[in-house]
């Protein structure tokens, strides 16, 4: 039987939205817009779309009218009573009332600001400025609708069976990989793709797949939405973007070296156990952890973000055996670039010498490598990042000088005050 | 939105019947059903399941209610006032009314005639008797219940997601395959897969998937019931069970002899152009080509369905060639356990020297090889032969002794009959 309702709704769209709920975004979105709307709520903040793969013209694959329709259509969102009262009801990290009524309250009645779009060349300038804890809650939407509007450019162009057979090879790859996983003893692979995901039916796909094919090796998803309608624990801690503000904020060298222990400070005074991650590569993950003050030893585990990831891993054992830890009983929480052969060497490599745990990204969700001519649906490097604060640059170094951003003679002051040195310079795929 | 009235209309299911329609079969049962009707109406056959590959315990996989009632459900259908009109009404081959007001009021009022069933061992003893035109109707629904029961019985112990990625993976097999086929040209592939598909609602995915991938080199399918939904030509000619079950009414060896002539003969009478397509393998291709009268030069093609495939286009050409035709002229339809590496071969080997065309079966509607736990999904050699007629046993020697079949003495006498001497032994996979 034809369901004629359903087809008679979908006559009404005048668009199909790609992002239809607030909490579409990371669960750590929602984790630090709290902290800042707690310590820092009057900072004026500009998040900008920087696209790393160049060769991608976007503004010629993407139209500019239906990129606009679908971002005007993510400000008409509102968060909804079930989103609140999930966000309110639930415990996260064995928690309850992470989220607080003031908060919540805000939460509620937030509309998320207006964007600047304008197309330079062959790519489009896409700005967000205003309070930080508003403008923040661009960056993933942002994101997953320009992943997506580029991929249903693609699409258009596709058969019905084509279309089929495209779905039905991501499928069997994304299987495969989950067969792969299957057998690794104490696995923990996480959901992390959501910015750069194929599209949200296809995220959603993707997560119900893990969590039929790994149980319980799969602890849940970083996408809030999803997590909500699967019954799945949503995932995250913190990001960049903290220690990198914190970072402009700072009015002298030494408010400025300070600063990545002022957020976990402030982070710290917030969150226990599990939510206490430390992200150590902002300014290079060496000179972080030397000159890391001894409450942050207690912390429960290192996201390892850039860099060469085993390197990153030993560097963090080291230093917990140096302060009398235990690394046996720190996490280590992989989350750059990964697929299923780094994670199965990365498992094979540290688990027994700390607790494993993976975010898998774009590598999980957008995984369409190979599928279509050209690669025309292959993920890129597509982020979208603080750039200033009250005014100032922001920076980020990181552990890869390709993941570096910000103006030159900023970064070199950077590297002096956090005694960076040389690094090793890595493709960034993803 | 929930279709409610599916699922409610759903859960009503007593069983899911694997055949719902009398035209669910092949469009030659159809053709030779007319011609049995018209020339030989009361003859008495037996049919007979034969399992070929006995390593298959049909009986063992296959619930024996779960078939009776798959069976008994076949028995309860009628021709459809809808399929009656498209028989009437359609141009078969170019021809309009190609099934007699008789032959239709007949076919509107049949009902399958009873079955009977036995569990011998690990198969099942499965046999039909009565009027030839009849009996005759239940070989394509037989073997597709026991195609589809078997394979029924795999799935229901798969998980959803499981289940997903086998029909994913069987999609992309198949679509890797058109893909092949699409840039030779002149190609033209039909479907001859009903009896041993894997499903109706496979055999229909195949079907379309031909369509839409490759066009005008699909001429269409065997099956009555999709050509009759998808709006494509029903395809097909005749079968050796007519001349296995004349030669068998055959009163001595001089009419035996002269059987599969006669076949041929009310053949001719009743139809022209496409659809007078020679089956010369019966009892061995050179005899029979050596021994044809003349008439049968004129005919359109020949079918080519066991032995070496190069080999009996080659004989077919050189008689075509020896008896003053123009082999350019002719058809040589290939349908013997094709894929697509040998419809590559056989179509660059006799492009252009003759008309070539394919009745592509089982490896189309079927190839579930390698695609499960110890390939338990993979088609097997199933067949449903007229076994007696009349008292007397049939026999059917072919171009490859692995597919003949009767009783010993007399394909000893056959084989006198029809001078065929040593044959080349070849494995029948499906």
């Amino acid at each position: 039987m034809v369901d004629i309702a359903t087809r008679v709704y979908n006559h009404k769209w005048k668009i199909d939205p790609i992002v239809r709920s607030l909490i579409d975004t990371d669960f750590y979105k929602l984790l630090m817009c709290q902290s800042v709307f707690r310590n820092r709520p009057d900072t004026q903040v500009t998040f900008s779309l920087i696209n790393r793969t160049t060769r991608i013209p976007l503004a010629r694959l993407i139209d500019e009218g239906e990129l606009r329709e679908q971002l005007d259509h993510i400000r008409t969102l509102r968060l909804r009573r079930g989103e609140s009262t999930w966000m309110r009801g639930n415990t996260f990290y064995g928690k309850r009332q992470m989220f607080s009524p003031a908060f919540m309250e805000w939460f509620e009645n937030l509309q998320l600001p207006p964007y600047h779009l304008e197309r330079v060349g062959d790519q489009y300038e896409l700005t967000f400025e205003g309070a930080w804890p508003e403008v923040m809650l661009w960056e993933i939407p942002a994101l997953a609708v320009l992943m997506e509007l580029r991929g249903r450019a693609v699409l258009s162009t596709m058969g019905k069976f084509e279309l089929q057979i495209l779905y039905a090879r991501a499928m069997t790859k994304l299987w495969e990989k989950i067969e792969r996983l299957k057998p690794i003893d104490g696995l923990r692979v996480a959901d992390f793709g959501t910015r750069r995901r194929h599209s949200f039916l296809w995220q959603d796909w993707c997560v119900q797949a893990m969590q039929e094919g790994l149980g319980d090796a799969f602890p849940g998803t970083s996408n809030c939405l999803i997590a909500k309608n699967r019954d799945l624990e949503a995932i995250g801690t913190n990001a960049h973007e903290l220690p990198m503000v914190y970072a402009a904020l700072a009015e002298s060298d030494e408010a400025l070296a300070a600063a990545p222990y002022d957020v976990l400070s402030d982070w710290h005074e917030e969150h226990s156990g599990n939510l206490r991650v430390i992200l150590p590569d902002t300014y290079g993950t060496e000179g972080f952890l030397q000159n890391a003050p001894d409450w942050l030893t207690e912390w429960t585990g290192i996201r390892i973000d850039s860099g060469d990831p085993a390197k990153g891993a030993e560097i963090a054992i080291n230093w917990w055996k140096s302060r009398g830890e235990d690394p046996r009983e720190k996490l280590v929480i992989f989350s750059d670039g990964l697929d299923v052969a780094k994670i199965e060497e990365l498992h094979a490599q540290f688990a027994g010498r700390v607790r494993v745990s993976f975010g898998w990204g774009t590598l999980l969700t957008n995984d369409f490598r190979g599928l279509v001519a050209d690669d025309a649906l292959a993920p890129f490097s597509l982020v979208c990042k603080a750039v200033s604060a009250n005014g100032r640059a922001t920076v980020k170094l990181s552990d890869n000088p390709e993941k570096a951003m910000g103006p030159e003679s900023e970064i070199e002051r950077y590297k002096r005050v956090f005694g960076v040195g040389e690094q090793e310079r890595l493709e960034v795929v993803v």
